[in-house]
């Protein structure tokens, strides 16, 4: 025990400290004391006053007094919140069949056929789990039983799942959530503080080190993961000649080159339907997840046939909700959506538009140091001073609080909190990126 | 490489051997076909003839022929396929909000007092994940990081979820699937074989060897977990009188015991709603999950504030879809259903003429060897002879295969294989006991 709090001690950007209810209305307070009462301590809510959430549609939530809040945070809900042909596949579902996959049922192959359609290079099959831990949890084990090696290298501040085995590669989770001894961390290609010409060559320097290092201990190379957005490192989306040489030196090592998409799959990069393919790779192992089942619980993994090959004859899988017909009911509506309402299109539209307006504060605030990003996965990282970019955490915590209080939802992320993190549902329209870059213009000029 | 099938490789009872292809139905053969081409080789169909379901209700089950299946094996639609409620609890919730626990929501708080107030003891906090094996692993990080000792200790046959971490205490699945270093196994509490007058005693002594072989071995005692069916070791329902002195010793050295509910909670035992109660202890850990959203991917961990206390300071746990407000809507009603119908006390009911019926077949068919479990959780041990006991998994198969042929659906479990294993919905009938047991009867008759 000891006096710094459970907030601070378990590193979270964005998270409300249950010490800090003073200034909080009684219902709020009342919420809070509940959830440590019976959530117990593991639990984190956003935001210095946190939300609460009642109903939502499109871009927008509504708390209980009718308050509406232009959600442009959430990721899963990529179609946007309550898609009617979600909803309507789901409850379609629900009353027809909701069961495992030991029974034949077309829906499953169906849409499979249709997802492995959407890789292209030498992925072949398709494995369902219910999260994207399970999924990149699932993806390394088969990354060690094809190799029969236990290591993994990862960026600096990764972010790969809540499993015993993916936590153990999450050095974003903070450091009393401890590493495996088989785990090796690269520094993030961050272009803004290390400005080096060839970053590809260079980060494909820095995971052959830990490549030799991992084999001098005995460990070996079982895979490289990596989300291409580099989500939880600060968000680093360019260059996209980065991941190629990496994956070499990785093959050559006989390692798997797995790519975690449970961030900017399904379009959100606005440039692809996978974040990999932006950097015009072929990996072994894809994982996704989050956006999937628009909230409903599905993810998956996604392989070449000589990836799971060895797994598949020893070890089997299943599980027990992982693309049970429910499951896969909402995975397909939402691959149709993303498709037929051009999603991706829209993402990258969109997402130009709020990168082109934060460049445009950046001329009138000097707070802002970089803007960045692909699709609606957007970074604005704010710093002290633009020559020493010292990172300012307390400016980009000021800006989330300060919209949530004008009712627009962001975070914060990067090993210093101090990037805006803006990941819109993929609906997001003009109007938004107006109302977002004109509320944000208002925080910044009271700061 | 060598020459033993897949499905002999990774032991899976009732598993479709996919190179059994040639007596199928040419639209069966292409299913299979597919799903190895599309899902890889790690995913397992049942039955020697697979079967196709399209729709359900209730405990009947119809492929797309119309053909109709009584299940009297899915423990997952505990409260019936398709059971109205929880369709239109999920459809509602799907319209109105899906989204995460990082916000205020009453629902999840007010499902957390009433899943809570079904303990007793010292259970005090209730954490979401999706699936039991999120739920195990979690509980044994939990453990873990609370005793800062590495060590498990489960039984023989066990089988606690597909992570990498559960996974490595689940030997059931396998010889080829590896076991931790960090783990133990004492021999299943089997009353049939190993006639031992104070069976508590007797496991509590074997619980108290491996404790001391993990110490020694410097790993100490993080936990010991058991479902308290031992289902996967054969369906042990009774001495009820066992974990009692299990809980002690391993309390003794330090560990936290784990109720693994998975299997057994939500009333399926028929005498009460948590199968450990049975057994009148107070776990540290309890972990649900297969029946508690009838389908929808919701499970949990609930635990004394002693046992989170530290994890919760130092790590925080954050589930992208658990107890997500749809996860919850569907779980609370589950837990309605549950307590409205009556659903416990009709296992307690029905489970007892399943059992009584296959008594009185055991007085005709010297092959039963013996009929055990408690509830909707019922074994029927197929024997070669009942003076030596030889499992005759070839007899259970014949039958699993044989009521499968007409359209009544059930499995095998335990070491051998040769315990059927008959676990329906809770809403099962006596007309559907009926013809469980007349189908029985049939098939027996023709072997």
């Amino acid at each position: 025990m000891n006096s710094v709090s459970p907030v601070q001690r378990a590193k979270m950007v964005n998270a409300f400290d249950p010490a800090s209810v003073s200034g909080l209305s009684d219902s709020t307070k009342r919420s809070v004391q509940r959830r440590t009462s019976l959530l117990g301590p593991a639990y984190r809510l956003f935001y210095n006053e946190p939300v609460e959430v009642k109903r939502g549609t499109g871009v927008l939530l509504y708390d209980s007094d009718g308050n509406e809040y232009l959600d442009a945070y959430n990721n899963v809900v990529s179609v946007g919140h309550c898609h009617p042909r979600v909803v309507d596949a789901v409850g379609e579902q629900m009353r027809t069949l909701c069961t495992h996959t030991r029974y034949i049922q077309d829906s499953i192959l169906d849409f499979a056929e249709d997802l492995l359609g959407t890789f292209g290079g030498r992925i072949e099959h398709v494995m369902f789990t219910c999260t994207g831990s399970e999924a990149n949890d699932l993806a390394f084990r088969i990354a060690k039983h094809r190799t029969g090696k236990s290591g993994i290298i990862i960026t600096d501040e990764a972010y790969h799942g809540n499993s015993d085995l993916t936590a153990s590669f999450s050095p974003s989770l903070g450091r009393y959530s401890r590493l495996g001894a088989w785990v090796r961390r690269v520094p993030a290609p961050d272009p803004y503080r290390v400005p080096i010409d060839d970053m590809g060559e260079w980060m494909a320097e820095q995971v052959s080190a830990q490549i030799r290092d991992l084999e001098r201990r005995g460990e070996g190379l079982a895979g490289f993961i990596a989300d291409s957005l580099f989500s939880s490192d600060g968000i680093f989306a360019h260059p996209t000649t980065l991941l190629a040489p990496v994956i070499d030196v990785v093959h050559e090592a006989g390692g798997l080159f797995i790519a975690d998409e449970v961030q900017s799959g399904f379009g959100r990069t606005g440039e692809a339907i996978w974040g990999y393919q932006r950097h015009g790779i072929a990996p072994d192992i894809v994982t996704m997840g989050k956006p999937m089942g628009n909230g409903f619980p599905v993810a998956a993994v996604a392989m070449t046939s000589d990836a799971v090959e060895g797994f598949g004859r020893d070890v089997r899988y299943f599980n027990t909700f992982g693309g049970n017909t429910v499951a896969i009911a909402a995975a397909q509506a939402v691959l149709d959506v993303v498709r037929d309402e051009r999603l991706q299109e829209n993402a990258h539209r969109v997402g130009t538009m709020i990168r082109d307006g934060f460049a445009a504060l950046a001329t009138r605030h000097e707070l802002i140091g970089d803007v960045r990003g692909a699709g609606l996965y957007v970074g604005v990282e704010m710093v002290e001073d633009r020559e020493t970019k010292k990172p300012d955490a307390a400016a980009a915590a000021a800006i989330v609080n300060g919209l949530r209080a004008r009712r627009v939802l962001i975070s914060a992320t990067g090993p210093a909190g101090n990037v805006l993190k803006i990941r819109p549902p993929l609906v997001f329209s003009d109007a938004h990126v107006d109302r977002l870059l004109s509320e944000t213009e208002a925080v910044m000029a009271s700061l």
